[in-house]
């Protein structure tokens, strides 16, 4: 199933429009051109809201938001749902701050979403209105655990359920669900938090599997989360003693420029319940 | 004549001003430092018309572009140009939406620019008022060959001698006129467009080649194109069956900071019409 | 002694906020967490203060400056001050603009840093008003050399005695002083200056090894340089014949994730006067 779905990436080469951080901008726009798609950044308001329609999928991502562009986000997610077209959030910090916090549950009541993917943290605070969350990353209290596994995968099933949306709650184990089917994954490697900006990429690459595959948003978000914890695994078995998180970024990027469909369909490592 | 115009731009380490998109802008400032510039970014008002002042260069890039920088631009550009500095533009995403097609021309209206490098959707954009920009690609329509080569090449050429500035339209055969004399080059892979800001990188580039080349806009603006080209052929050789476009981009800066003069000369691959 | 402060970082891994520009953003990210620390970026008013308020450190660093965020650094430096946290400023490009020079010493008023750090002309423009900075790198007269080493150093001394702030100046050879004790600190490779950035991320670092050694912030900051020297070594070792300045990023990143702290306190090359 996953073959096709990243067949239906490379073959459309989806534009995404991304309005995302200034810290991990550059690494997404190179991987989501590693996976097969082509990427535009814009976040002027005139500007967000033509490209948006150029494009075939939007990446909404509050890193770094700031007042100029947190009206651009609405905006451009408005237009993206009048389209139809495939859009992803990445709550980044919501919970770490109010103003994120407020913005990536206003944004939750006015734009519908195809699919959220962020930490467990992240996703709490956005289902329950508060918490925890250590910076960009997720509170160690939070952390899905093969122990709190079932609880976690039925809170993000009935958050996702209630919201209509794909829920991809990533860490350790990945919990990718729409409310009535779950995928659990486990590809990926620890050492990817080492690297910054792991967490956008995935949410780039989301956006274009989802905008490439239409019809079937859980699979092509549980797709993108194999892929790029794949891809992590690749990279992780490349690395020499003398490399560090910083080539490990780019082998993780190269790995996604060499995948093949079948390599990922072979590789990917999940259940689904 | 390349050798020459390169030892110009490693000896004199021209500073070059960027008024640059935050996608790209790390590799402009690395691609800058390897060909033995030097580079500052400055996009704030009163900033920037003061850094300009200092540089010998000024680069202005609409990729990401908002209200805040678009007024930076037109003062920078008229600061550079009344002190007699090398200016180039690159019109990313003109013709892909109206903002980025408005901002480009009307830059052209009031700075004069040393050359306009851009892909040729762009440049027919800002020649014809209207353009089919694919995101910050060139549309598959206007895509140079060997079919369309002399007839695009004719419409640089009057584009080129009606605004009295060097149009460089890259692509698959890149076409460097000042409305006189055209260069054809032949340099560059393909795959470097899997590569975010390539284009971004040559521009800024440029701008380190026409500033340590004050009277030779033409060949600083060729052998700029053919350096890239040339240092996209180098690192692709490179490339091993692992990598991919992140270790490219790398391997493609890495090249440039490698590539002597007498290299230039003897790599460079065009033909003068 | 170096041993033990790099220890503290490892262990403790702290949240450094950071206010910093958009060209080297995501290598300071990358360094933050190579070295064991946690990144986070915020620069908008009502976000940053209470970002500044979830973490140990707090990293000011001026380039690409605008008019948006100087009030944040301002209001984010009084927040970690009311809070004891510690406070880095990087001066980016003080003596090239006014803009940049007035709100370096405009923060210098109202903000009490833990740490200065930049290059000699950046410092001299803090402590004397006015400088001679070539864009966002020390100017030719200023650099420091062994035979005005003593004077430079005094200088330095001189200035963090008055102001009651650990100032780092470095260069070629590299100045910590707190106004009583200074640090010559000779680690470090002249081919980092090929690197854009690599001060920054010195910045960034030293934000997280004041962090973690709040009683000690001289020591953290002269533990911090070294670091960055060594690895700047370690990097250097690693090139072949076909790496440039693109790798050499990436191999500096790679050595801070692998030095140990043990390998820092016997690579460290520094006398104490």
């Amino acid at each position: 199933m996953f073959e096709q779905i990243f067949e239906n990436v490379r073959r459309k080469s989806p534009l995404v429009h991304n309005i995302t951080n200034y810290v991990t901008v550059n690494d997404c726009a190179n991987m989501l051109l590693a996976c097969g798609g082509s990427p535009i950044m814009a976040d002027e308001l005139e500007d967000a809201v033509e490209i948006t329609a150029v494009c075939s999928g939007l990446n909404i991502n509050i890193g770094t938001l700031n007042r100029r562009t947190i009206p651009v986000m609405f905006a451009a997610g408005k237009r993206a749902n009048e389209l139809g077209h495939a859009v992803v959030l990445d709550p980044v910090g919501a919970g770490a701050s109010t103003l994120r916090t407020d913005t990536a549950r206003g944004l939750l009541g006015e734009v519908k979403f195809t699919v959220i993917r962020g930490n467990i943290s992240e996703i709490k605070t956005l289902a329950l209105g508060s918490g925890a969350t250590k910076g960009v990353d997720a509170d160690a209290a939070d952390k899905v655990t093969e122990k709190n596994l079932d609880g976690t995968a039925a809170f993000a099933k009935d958050f996702a359920r209630r919201i209509g949306t794909v829920v991809a709650a990533t860490g350790a184990i990945d919990i990718v669900t729409d409310g009535v089917r779950t995928f659990y994954i486990r590809n990926g490697r620890p050492e990817m938090s080492a690297v910054t900006g792991t967490g956008c990429q995935l949410s780039a690459l989301t956006a274009a599997f989802a905008s490439a595959n239409p019809d079937r948003p859980l699979e092509a978000a549980a797709a993108a989360v194999c892929a790029m914890g794949l891809c992590g695994e690749i990279a992780y078995n490349r690395m020499t003693d003398l490399d560090g998180n910083s080539s490990y970024r780019n082998y993780m990027i190269d790995a996604m420029y060499r995948l093949t469909p079948a390599e990922l369909e072979k590789g990917a490592d999940y259940e689904v319940r």
